[in-house]
């Protein structure tokens, strides 16, 4: 069994060595600077630990496991774009040192690369695979789109924010733990488990992400608190206040959400307080505890010693942690 | 063997029975409107042809056509909001009619129904079937950067314009006929002499394209004479006329492209008459004709009797002659 920095390792290494840049430069630039930006490489390191459970060697699946990080890499390039997002990884983002035109065609080359380096998989199980990795994608594609619609809603259920959340973050975790699964040679039952658990860490993750924002260290957290707030980004955190509130409280809230003109600090300030008063903190925290222990119970239903899944735990509580 | 008609009728009655439109509405509406706007479904039908040519039976390719044709749309989709084109088949563009956004959102998910439909495919030769789909779709992106490029240059060569069409318009067309050729079992070299052809007859099409702008009849042709000349497209006439005119002549011609304002009329008859004296009109027919005849000679090393690559003829030349 590998630990997760010899995972790292293997696939930072692999993706440094690969010579996919064609013709014209200006095309490839973007791609090659995208995926040089770093990141955690979580999706290709879950789908070699999901791999690695049941076969010892490994080599043989990192193009794959290079599939979904470029998968990944491919919905932020896109996602930046319509979000406007400006920086990433404490770079400026492709379309903002590039164009958005940059932005979109190199970012449609790069999902055209995943399925070629997809496409280099060798396993029976190919159909699959490439069934598991093609769904994923568009669920992804339908997340950003139920995101971008709620921008415009201020009636966003919980039932909805966690179904868009499942889409946009969750759905690429499990596929890429299901995808090593079937690479592996696990059973449709662990497969299917190793799945389940990715959707659940995955909501416990993205909510930590809404918390973290507001009631973060942001020494820690490696950005300033607030920006949710800042820009009325519908968070598991506001959901819930807009759910849960009394009238008056309501009222409150939604006048920050309409002004147009505020001090930064005033308005962080005041919808903290406002969260702290309806005491969505406890929900949320509560919310990503239960998420976090469904994950884990998925876990334990892969038929495999305990100790042999140590390093998905791990990776999980350091996910959730921020400790990596 | 069918007909054009027969398969125009076969690809469009399938499409219109597909059920790909899942939820948010707001992601899949722009895709059914795009996919529905028409068009002549060239690649779907020139993909079964060769498959006809090779195989009675093949309703079972209809599939993989349709991944063709919704390839073919998601990268007009893209192109469309890269070149801030406001019509398409005479209705307003996706990014028109709805946002940018949604154009760039449900173009990446037409990209992966493409891959998902042309998962469907049933053949041995499948993997070689992916890397050709992949490989097309790449090119069309290196060509549209090639394309844009060239926007912001005024020393394109004419070999440079043949790499960018070849990538833009005739790879796509010369992949939907190899598919065809692999799923019908041909040989290897027939796929090759048809994948040729495709191109041949693509960069033909591609000219024609360009002719047709400038000396078509309004009345056949669909749309307004001089829109290139309007906006300074690197032409082939274009890129010829500077390539050949004489320093005075020249001078005139990158006059005429330097000018912010002008009648657009007058524009259209002073830059058509430079182009009469320097006699690029001749060169452009002259080149198309080359290309044209290319492609016949590759069609003619198909290893089939005559008659049963008519159809595929008639259908190149009703291309080259817009007559469809």
């Amino acid at each position: 069994m590998y630990t997760y920095e010899e995972f790292s390792k293997l696939i930072n290494q692999y993706i440094s060595e690969q010579k996919y840049a064609r013709s014209p430069q200006s095309l490839y630039d973007p791609i090659v600077y995208d995926l040089s930006l770093g990141g955690k490489r979580v999706r290709p390191i879950l789908m070699l630990m999901a791999a690695n459970l049941y076969k010892k060697e490994i080599h043989t699946f990192l193009s794959t496991a290079f599939a979904m990080e470029i998968c990944h890499n491919f919905t932020l390039l896109h996602d930046d774009l319509m979000d406007q997002s400006e920086r990433r990884r404490g770079k400026p983002t492709v379309y903002k040192k590039w164009s958005a035109n940059a932005a979109i065609l190199s970012g449609d080359a790069m999902l055209v690369l995943a399925y070629k380096y997809l496409a280099m998989t060798k396993s029976e199980k190919k159909n699959e695979i490439f069934d598991v990795f093609s769904d994923a994608i568009l669920e992804v594609c339908e997340g950003q789109q139920f995101d971008m619609d709620y921008e415009h809603r201020d009636d966003v259920s919980e039932e909805e924010y966690i179904t868009m959340i499942r889409l946009k973050t969750s759905v690429l975790l499990a596929a890429s733990l299901k995808i090593g699964a079937l690479l592996g040679g696990a059973s449709a039952k662990d497969a299917s488990a190793l799945y389940n658990f990715g959707i659940q860490i995955g909501l416990s993750f993205q909510l930590m992400d809404d918390y973290l924002d507001v009631y973060g260290d942001p020494q820690v957290f490696g950005k300033n608190l607030g920006g949710d707030i800042l820009c009325n980004k519908k968070t598991y955190l506001l959901i819930k206040a807009l759910e849960m509130a009394d009238a008056d409280t309501k009222l409150q809230l939604i006048g920050w959400i309409n002004r147009d003109v505020f001090v930064n600090t005033e308005k962080i300030i005041a919808v903290t307080e406002l969260y702290n008063k309806i005491g969505v903190k406890e929900f949320c925290l509560e919310k990503m505890k239960e998420y976090y222990n469904n994950g884990l119970q998925y876990l334990e239903k892969v038929s495999l010693p305990a100790e042999q899944k140590c390093e998905l735990k791990n990776l999980s509580e350091r996910l959730l942690n921020r400790n990596m």
